[in-house]
């Protein structure tokens, strides 16, 4: 990995990469939370990317991804492994632009996200291997899967027009603080591989704005955290149990690394407690079905208020394919 | 109750009233239904006011109602009776206007909106009583209230000035649907008293739009419709069990009815089966936490999808204050 600063594109491409997956994507609406509000004594407000299409801000960066493609590309379809949002989103986006998908997924990955990625008509590959990680595994499989079938094979997050594609949140939540005169200090983005968050910071870079970018990780995956912490690129343990099974990358993407490193992006390591409580504070409050990896950004709030004491903050929601299951027991803990 | 039409607020009126509520208020998201518009052969919109402050629309009316209210009728407080939600708006509303709230509640309210409401500031007095009804008796015992403390009353729904009031969420929809150069054909609005779908029909009446305004109700607690079909007001039996708790009121409000009367809205009667139908449909694919009153305009699509073959459609969704005990079992069943 090289450690000489690469160029990153400007707000401006941004806004334009926004413009074309918008045909596509919904405008997702910026809610406020009266009770974190009150714990930080400031102001958070969420950004409900749970109820994006496919219920995940991944089908931006899908959308955008497949919009690139060539015609002859197009005809040869795509492969790629995904922990089940990107799968949906990706599906979702095959579905709309008329491209072959086929996805490789965790075997443990949640039933809904397995389910709705084959009922949009994509041929779904389950991998039951989980060594040395099941996204490696995962991985694998998709490379040999694209070899074989001679598919266009993509990343799930590690590629700069992922990263370009999921900016558009940024992008989005720019204009709507600009529309209603807001100026945010923090803004909290969930990291799995880590696109959203780096293509968020290139909105929000330090450079530009007053606003600090945080990666949220759960306890004992956060890659993200530990490779900013050294500058190098790094591996979480990855042994702890967690319900943020959209968050279970041990290392970030290089790309995203890349990105993050340069915008000062800063990291925060969530507990499976704040999780939870996360989870039924959106419930509770602000009537959002969040998925526990969709809802961190609000636990890290609850575990480390005073860090946030009197701050305008931004927490993006970013997903809500759970489980009923799950659901209704984390709700009822 | 005279038969002779009175003079209906203008579309112009009510914008005004939009305009004057709008700084305490939400903009809510329209949500495309994908699963429902499939069904109906269509295009099926959710209008979330779900998300909108305190989790019900109810708060528009409430915000409005206690903005009209002079300085010495601020001073002297309000005394209203609510099933709940219009309880919780009211609480929020003279919290942020500086107006004392007492409200005369249902003993079998669910517990989050009595909890609600009291933790808002809201001197909060349950009702036991539940003869001739629920409604009535709790409004006999807020009028013995107000008589007392010197407050003025409220009526949670049957007021010129709430109706205005709810208006706004029409108002709201009328520009995003004009917005998104959307026409709807058919407009599908829960009916308590009637507040909701009077103040919507006022906007979307036949006479200035080609959208059809349904207002929709719980079987067994079918006022409104069975008030529509004879054309005078009409009292519902009431004897079944319904979820429905924001939407057990027997008879329309008299003020609701005189408008709908005029703005020829129709009704449709929705079973129970398909509210719980609704709510797990607004779970699993808008991610949405409904209460059962709040999913009933998605019910009557699933009950009546030949009806609205074709169409495009906007079911508001108007709330999502459900007890988790309650949410768990309709999920899971």
């Amino acid at each position: 990995m090289s450690s000489t600063p690469t160029a990153l594109p400007d707000p401006m491409t941004l806004r334009e990469v926004y413009q074309q997956q918008q045909p596509y994507t919904r405008m997702t609406p910026l809610l406020v939370s009266e009770s974190l509000s009150k714990l930080i004594h400031g102001d958070v407000l969420v950004k409900a990317e749970s109820l994006q299409k496919t219920g995940a801000f991944k089908f931006r960066g899908a959308i955008y991804r497949l919009l690139l493609l060539t015609p002859e590309q197009k005809q040869q379809g795509v492969t790629a492994y995904s922990s089940g949002n990107f799968a949906r989103g990706l599906a979702a986006a095959g579905k709309i632009l008329n491209v072959k998908v086929t996805l490789v997924m965790p075997a443990d990955a949640p039933e809904n996200k397995i389910a709705s990625a084959k009922k949009l008509g994509a041929n779904v590959v389950l991998c039951q291997q989980m060594e040395p990680s099941r996204e490696e595994a995962a991985q694998k499989l998709s490379e040999d899967i694209a070899n074989q079938n001679g598919s266009i094979l993509l990343h799930p997050f590690d590629d700069p027009e992922i990263i370009k594609g999921q900016s558009a949140v940024g992008v989005e939540l720019m204009q709507q603080l600009q529309q209603q005169q807001i100026n945010c200090q923090s803004l909290l983005c969930p990291v799995g591989g880590g696109s959203l968050v780096a293509g968020c910071s290139l909105l929000f870079d330090p450079f530009h704005t007053s606003t600090q970018v945080f990666g949220v990780e759960p306890e004992g995956y956060a890659g993200m955290n530990q490779s900013l912490l050294v500058n190098h690129l790094s591996r979480a343990p990855g042994k702890n149990l967690s319900h943020c099974d959209a968050l279970l990358a041990r290392s970030p993407g290089k790309a995203n690394f890349e990105v993050v490193r340069q915008t000062s992006v800063k990291g925060l390591r969530v507990s499976e407690h704040f999780v939870v409580e996360a989870v039924q504070i959106a419930f509770e409050e602000l009537k959002l079905v969040l998925e526990p990896s969709g809802a961190i950004a609000l636990g890290a709030l609850m575990q480390y208020p005073a860090q946030f004491r009197g701050q305008t903050v931004v927490a993006i929601a970013t997903g809500g394919n759970v489980d009923k299951a799950l659901f209704t027991e984390l709700v009822n803990k």
